[in-house]
């Protein structure tokens, strides 16, 4: 752990970081977290103790990653966009379902999710997917899709830079792709 | 306040907080603050000197809590949901409306605020009504109703188990109810 | 440097931070950033090297003002508003677009963004417009404007005062208008 930085405002509880891993003030990565090589953990984020981030992940300001949350390599996490874990939550003891409502959350490679995006448990939002801004992501978001609005509905289709591919499916940055069954895959 | 826990670098400044209250890092209870017993306040949370919680309120990472909210008891308040408290604030002095743009918010007994919700200030939501994430509040809910969208809209019930109720109005978890001049209460 | 205030949980690192202004708790102003007077930088914001803020500005608590932001006088930015500047983000290293996908963002004198409202970057907001909170801003907001929405559409006219004009473009406070070419004016 000699190859991290933890910013002097910063927590990290963690003994699972990998190196060249960043942590800046008022971030707290708890105990069990499972962080990767390379990952930015901006301001303010959270990273709980169930937590398990892949390499490189980027992680902006003021996200917090619960137990049962895992996001993969590459994924990069927009500022205050906000995970949830449980999908009946209650703070009365008598009505709290507890496990019931559990449901874990899978970010798979590259994805982008947006600024202040929502993304309500059990969904995989599939590889290289870019949540917008602002979203609230309900069900699961198929590779390579751009989804947008409230609830978050298929708007077009990603590059993995990142720009919307025009319909002929090949992008200004050289990538091509190809629609197959619905799903888009490289080229 | 000797049974009360704050965690290090968390700060609580009030005197009015019940026996078994959590304050978390980051988080930041004002003087005057009213908190019942067995709240949580969750990191980065801040309660300001007006706001009144009741007992056994959660109050989840990244939450603030201003001057007139009110949050009785068995509230559950998601990750980064948002109050307000001015319905329209501007920052010239010579234009702002003070007093006449300020509206309390009522948040009744056993309801959920989900993830990232925006709760405009001058509503009330009524017991164990359920706030769906990512939400946009505007006007006043009622009991055991579930909204959702942007702007929020009844989309059904709730039931206090959180779960959403089926036509039958029973919920698996076994609790009845009869709607009765639109509104729904316990059978 | 002597007449600003920073909270002893707050971190200001920049000197080009105007007289009266305040930084409070798990606050960040970072090295470089231009802050005018009187501004009030509210608990867990932060406040990049590269962001310029006017004179007067209010920033409510956890919003983040991030380099290619400009904010001039008088705005009021809402409780957990999310600002952005990079269209396109991704975090694998090779296709990370960079310059390409960075894109300012304008908000002109005496607007106010409401609570939660996220704001695409590479827009301008006009001067004295109301984004509602919320709001998801994808585009230009036109000077005096009301928006609301996810997409964020115009819903009406606001005041200087941030009240909604009723038709008659005279509001309660005794501010006066004129539509001319499609855009308000003062009369």
């Amino acid at each position: 752990m000699s190859d991290i930085f933890v910013h002097p405002s910063g927590i990290c509880e963690s003994d699972d970081v990998g190196a060249g891993s960043r942590v800046w003030a008022f971030a707290h990565v708890m105990k069990g977290a499972h962080i990767g090589e390379n990952c930015n953990i901006g301001e303010g984020a959270f990273i709980e103790g169930g937590a398990k981030l892949g390499n490189r992940v980027t992680v902006k300001n003021g996200v917090a990653v619960w137990d049962l949350v895992t996001v993969e390599d590459h994924v990069f996490l927009g500022p205050y966009c906000v995970f949830t874990n449980d999908r009946i939550p209650r703070s009365h003891p008598d009505y709290r379902t507890g496990p019931d409502g559990w449901d874990p959350t899978l970010v798979k490679e590259g994805t982008t999710i947006g600024a202040n995006a929502t993304i309500v448990c059990g969904v995989t939002l599939g590889e290289w997917s870019f949540i917008a801004a602002g979203s609230v992501v309900t069900r699961d978001v198929a590779p390579y899709s751009m989804v947008a609005g409230n609830p978050a509905r298929r708007i077009g289709w990603a590059c993995r830079c990142g720009r919307r591919l025009p319909e002929s499916s090949t992008c200004s940055c050289g990538l091509g792709y190809r629609l197959e069954d619905g799903q888009l895959r490289p080229a």
